[in-house]
């Protein structure tokens, strides 16, 4: 059947969705053997052993059906298939969408200009894992003869937080397993304070630079990666031999003789979905070595698998995605918080509040026309416990609803642990996700108001065996693929960011001292 | 005239304030020479030389005179007074609240039991301070004779994200001006990888760790001390050379043993507030200095002198209330962002998110009756010029209004700089902050739907000349006094968090395996 690319509210389905507002006391129906009953009932396997459970959501088998012809009306599942086989998805660029390429070949060949873009992917995946390779091996070495300890990242936005957030994700992870090659730094603001901070903590000289831009003209990134090339000028060093390039083959980067090496990236491949490609590849493949990167991607492929599957119930980033539109379209929510029970996850939600904020922060849909229904929520959020003892508190008994999406994980990375009043401390973080979900969905009475929980607080869990290469691999195209499917449900281009364009015009005007009115006001109080 | 407790629905001025809905077209305010005015007209001065300019905000003279009549109304001034003098404003946990005190004798003296309380937060910050330079100047040393190089703070909430904050806030300031005497570093999640990792990357033999709990009983934090304690035995360390504990005078950590030094707290500091306490004094004394640590309370006090003007354009953080409560309770807007343009800066959001969210997301006042109208926003923010790669899209076009607080500074604290395309760094910096507030405000008409900005998109900003500790204190103090006014508008208890109860009841059940319905199925599924 042919796409057809419709408003969420000229769907029948969604018309339907609506007579389904506040259906589930999720309150009472979280109580007693029937809550257990959710528990045991309400939950999907995602790749590699996670489940995503969403027992504590508000909904029912109703709602659940609902969804489902939503899903199928909306054509999901086919619009997935359009993208993946290389269809023009991201219609303001009027560029395919490819990154569920770099991972594995899910449909048909997309060839582009003669060339089969899964090669292309593969090719510079084998550049950066060669590269790499060569430096742990010694056999690429400094002007002194020296290995590299070090990759120190330059990028901005997607060329920063998804790949940042995975490596602390593995850090840990990979020092207990014997697979941390090399300390990954980033360097991403402008700020100079950032730059300066991460040379002085790092030996310069054993340190390989990934300048990190697709189009070669992000000024963030041109400047820092300049201040790098002055401090290594400065300490007497060659940037030829410290400088590496991730960036188009059409980038003045490219061309450059001032890097050691450059692996390619293209237009098909966003900024926040590029994890996967050369942008989170080169360094993730210095500081764990290729097979640890190969081992995120098939974590990631394993979850596009899934993503297939037109049952919702079998397709869990699918059901994810109609679970927030629900909640965000439905219910009203303006909000969602990423709660990972895991403090390697600690930068996930910022990577989550870009890929999904930048994506789905859209007032008009793929044709231009302005749309009558909210889009993408405001997400945030940070690991816990940490933030039961911040932010938990308006989540419990604060006046507005923010659903939430917790993460958990039955074992910890590094093994090391102690024992406190009979449990170690990986029992105890698990003890308190699973005691938050209850605590929110069920409450509390009490004679004291100021001590009354409401409940009906509605969440989900992802719970996984441990946080690995695979594992992570597969939330991080969870996430995307969520987010992906909620862009098709609003009809929004998810893949372009027109949004940001103005700030850098007006900040190029700034500079020029070409200003007037307010604009000059604010240059002449910051000094401009 | 005595004080009058009353919700924000009660007050003839908040009624009147309602008649100023969507007052300001704030994209025609900041147009042209109108709005160069309005920067110019719009700024009231902070403490340390700070700006607060609320020229962007979607207000007018008329605007502002409502909330001018709604803070006399509402008592701001004589409620904040109350407080410093040390009345019984947490009126669920029946304590005062005196953090205000740790920085200055702002009013009458506040004796408690025989105490004078300025007396005691001196008397501790005295200790701290004696303890930390007979660190720095080698009087106390470990085992082998060797200095401290290192300090850990073990907290959580309150006790961790303030002083974390500040920290990271002035390391690199530290560094360039000779003040960094020891690397802090901080555990708090209970999730062992985070203490694991930290003990990994100190010198255990040369390291303070500083256990931070009021009450002596917050399990998160006593774990981690038990973790590092097994740590130190392990590497047969004397845990009475390298444990501190910052702790009320009744916890059992006061009377205990293990300990090198016991500084202390009191219940009429609450966490989140705690930053100027020794909560924040010892871990900051031992890194920068007791000195630095006096000029940021210093910085602290100077906002609280400015906090207790009448006039609203005298009171920078009155006015910030003011106008964040028109945002939340007028306009209707769910959530605040709040934006650094300072790398510095970066956990600071994370702290104000606490500050914020865990004082005011609260659905009764202070008398436990459920009030009628929204109280606290989600506060979520990250440094820029990182965000406008990320979550400014939906800032921008976006389908909600999200109000902005931006906060910049004209000078970096390094000074390390480069020049690429005429402009050094630090200009860049400051001219994309100034790009923003005009870009959000002012918007962009253009042919196609998808590059129009509508503007009108409300934000201020705070301006300093550098990040420095008494700036720090002032920024800190600011938000703090702008959180309290909320409280008092929304005529909430700022100073409890019975909604962090229900969790820890619940985990402990886990724990103890006494568990039933959905908490028995959730417990299964992670294996507790």
């Amino acid at each position: 059947m042919a796409i057809a690319w419709k408003n969420l509210d000229t769907l029948v389905s969604f018309e339907h969705l609506n007579t389904f507002k506040n259906k589930v006391n999720l309150r009472e129906a979280m109580s007693g053997e029937n809550g257990a009953k959710r528990v045991r009932r309400y939950q999907v396997p995602m790749a590699e052993g996670m489940v995503y459970n969403f027992a504590a959501k508000e909904v029912d088998d109703g709602v659940l059906a609902a969804l489902g012809i939503l899903a199928k009306e909306a054509q999901l599942v086919e619009k997935f298939e359009a993208l993946y086989n290389g269809d023009i998805i991201n219609t303001g660029e009027k560029r395919r969408v490819l990154h569920h390429l770099a991972r594995k070949q899910q449909g048909e060949d997309v060839i582009v200009d003669g060339v089969n873009k899964r090669d292309f992917y593969l090719t510079q995946q084998k550049r950066a894992a060669d590269f790499a390779n060569k430096v742990h091996a010694g056999e690429l070495v400094n002007e002194e003869g020296k290995t590299y300890n070090t990759v120190v990242q330059i990028g901005i936005g997607g060329s920063d937080l998804g790949p940042r957030a995975i490596y602390l994700a593995l850090e840990n992870w990979a020092k207990a397993t014997g697979n941390l090659k090399m300390d990954a730094k980033f360097i991403s603001n402008v700020d100079p304070d950032d730059a300066a901070a991460v040379l002085n903590a790092v030996d310069l000289s054993r340190s390989l630079f990934i300048v990190v831009t697709k189009s070669g003209t992000t000024l963030e990134t041109l400047t820092n990666g300049q201040f790098v090339k002055d401090a290594l000028e400065k300490a007497n060093l060659d940037p030829t031999k410290h400088m590496l390039a991730v960036t188009s083959e059409t980038s003045p980067l490219a061309k450059s003789d001032d890097y050691m090496e450059a692996i390619f990236m293209d237009d098909f491949i966003g900024g926040r979905f590029s994890s996967s490609s050369a942008v989170g590849g080169l360094v993730l493949s210095l500081a764990f070595g290729p097979e640890i990167f190969a081992r995120i991607l098939a974590g990631a492929a394993a979850t596009d698998d899934l993503t297939k599957n037109e049952d919702i119930l079998e397709n869990p980033a699918m059901l994810d995605a109609l679970i927030g539109l629900y909640e965000r379209n439905v219910q009203g929510y303006p909000s969602t918080a990423i709660l990972p029970y895991s403090q390697a996850l600690n930068r996930f939600p910022a990577h989550l509040q870009q890929c999904d904020m930048e994506s789905n922060g859209k007032s008009v849909n793929r044709f231009g026309e302005e749309v009558n229904y909210v889009t993408g929520p405001v997400i945030f959020g940070e690991p816990g416990t940490n933030g039961q003892h911040s932010f938990y508190q308006l989540l419990h008994q604060g006046t507005d609803m923010v659903p939430l999406q917790f993460i958990g994980f039955r074992n910890s990375q590094l093994g090391t642990d102690v024992v406190i009043e009979d449990s170690n401390s990986q029992q105890k973080l698990c003890a308190n996700v699973v005691a938050q979900i209850v605590a929110f969905a069920c409450g509390k009475d009490d004679e004291d108001n100021n001590k009354v929980f409401k409940g009906s607080r509605p969440s989900s869990i992802i719970i996984g065996d441990q946080l690995t290469p695979e594992s992570m691999g597969a939330l991080l195209a969870h996430y995307e693929n969520k987010i992906m499917f909620q862009g098709f449900l609003w009809n929004v281009n998810s893949f372009d960011q027109e949004g940001v364009q103005l700030g850098k015009i007006l900040a190029k005007k700034v500079l020029a001292h070409d200003t007037e009115g307010a604009l000059k006001e604010y240059s002449d109080l910051m000094n401009i």
